[in-house]
């Protein structure tokens, strides 16, 4: 088969399409001829080298894919199901081979882009919000980067359940578009201090920033509120102030999705599934879909992605459907 | 009625007994003739002037007691009635005014002393523990200060529910002395690196020191660890490395029971009685009282608390029962 590989690996711009052999699912997992797959940071991170897949996790890049099942082996799904697929890696391909537990129905509605394109995001960001943070109605979200492909989701699953959002971005645009998705307040993190905004009123805060925004962050915790950390863009290690943490019996959690095993994905991915999806098919939680690059031109998918200038996902075409 | 005052409020040594208003309940308040308090070290704090009592509560220290109810006011209570009390402040007085949901039996079989020993521990080991961190059979428990008042009885407990308990301490005899109560892993934290003997074992970490072990708990923590900080006494401020702590999808919560709210003491209450006072009961899980003083020498009992040098819990006796 054809799948992305790093043509030298210490040049994380030289994503070239080359032969392969094609996977070998094995127990309890099903081969999936790959439609199309999303692009994620931790892609980027993986072609920069630092970020190595889980130990037995497929060396080719791709955190997500939708498609159709040619071979179901010992899993309850059949030949020609179409679907979602969360991945350890693996989606830069025409085949993947995946676990019976993170093999999803496309959504109602759903085409394989569309599928492809919401099943890391619907995951991190249900798991993090609700399944670890417990956020619910009435409560306000803090979300960093409310333009990205994280933080456009969050948005709409967060007013979904009846919460008030607060985003931080770069821009006027990506505000406005923050804003167009339910966001209700709106902070330039180039023109405003957020932590002055939202000072003791966040119960909930989803992070990609990390070390720079540490103290702030907890500058704006509420009473009993929640800072989930997953993503370090901005660094490592900061400074914790843990009497400011304990003034508002606060709680700090760093989580990512992919080193789980596989009993903890597929309870994510059911719960996903069972409170996501019918928000999925009832247009409440809409995709956002930025742009689509063949496979053959995941450098320029990269590149997009790298820029900075991403409202949403960026997908990877690999099969007509 | 007579209460322990701060003859000099520059001076926290000087510990008085004075002539003060007896309380007045408010409606949802019983009051309580006081026969036994127990010290904490958040009493020693609030001597010191740093840890001024939360809006509304009693400007006397003492965060819990056990007595006999003298007016039980409109809660379920009667007079006459038995009780132990969760207290925001007020303990070291012949009368204190109790909310209704911080007012619980004795165990059976306890004394006045013997349970004014525990409700403080009992209410914050098992909130933190169960409660917050889910802390369930099969898992490995890290107790810092394992034989002060907390460590005793969060031993005993963690035990009971099935854990591996490992303790530090900074003595032999104290060693021992969580040995007694069941510890499995002993150790010395002048002699040995706790992070390294616990590197990546502790599922739950119930820490007293704060800044000062930060780092080293986070190398101790399991994957989907989860360190709860319930004391400063390392100091506030220490650097967090957010990567390690994601590389462990871990939690950081920090807590303390007197500024909760009255339904949330409520909560932590009742799930205490139905869940700890049985094991109390049984002998499961005892009472460590190491030394008790009359409510005249508050000023003994601070001093001894404040010599580290104690096992288990220091107790003012008030009235005769």
């Amino acid at each position: 088969m054809k799948a992305i590989i790093l043509a030298d690996p210490s040049d994380k711009t030289s994503l070239t399409l080359a032969e392969v052999p094609t996977p070998t699912p094995a127990p309890g997992e099903a081969l999936v001829k790959v439609c199309a797959a999303g692009v994620n940071r931790g892609d980027l991170l993986q072609a920069a080298g630092h970020y190595p897949p889980p130990p037995g996790a497929s060396e080719i890049m791709g955190l997500e894919c939708a498609g159709i099942i040619t071979d179901p082996g010992t899993t309850k799904f059949s030949q020609g199901d179409r679907v979602a697929c969360l991945l350890a890696g693996g989606g830069y391909a025409e085949y993947v081979a995946v676990p019976e537990g993170q093999l999803m129905p496309l959504p109602e509605g759903y085409s394989f882009a569309e599928a492809a394109s919401i099943v890391e995001v619907a995951c991190t960001v249900w798991s993090n919000l609700v399944m670890l943070a417990g956020l619910h109605e009435g409560q306000t979200l803090l979300i960093h980067g409310g333009a990205g492909g994280i933080g456009t989701f969050a948005i709409q699953l967060a007013k979904a359940l009846g919460c008030t959002v607060a985003v931080t971005a770069g821009s006027a645009e990506k505000l406005e578009a923050c804003r167009r998705l339910g966001a209700d307040i709106l902070i330039n993190y180039r023109e405003d201090d957020f932590a002055e905004v939202m000072k003791n009123k966040a119960d909930v805060i989803l992070d990609i920033i990390g070390a720079k925004y540490l103290d702030a962050n907890i500058r704006a915790l509420a009473m009993d509120g929640h800072l989930v950390i997953i993503g370090l863009q901005g660094g490592i290690k900061g400074e914790l102030n843990i009497a400011r943490l304990l003034s508002k019996r606060g709680s700090i959690s760093a989580t990512a999705l992919r080193a789980r095993d596989l009993e903890d994905k597929a309870r994510i991915v059911a719960d996903t599934v069972e409170h996501v999806w019918p928000l999925l098919a009832a247009g409440t939680v809409t995709h956002q879909i930025h742009a689509t690059f063949p496979l053959s031109d995941a450098a320029s998918a990269h590149a997009a992605l790298a820029s900075g200038e991403v409202t949403g996902k960026v997908i990877l075409a690999v099969a007509e459907s």
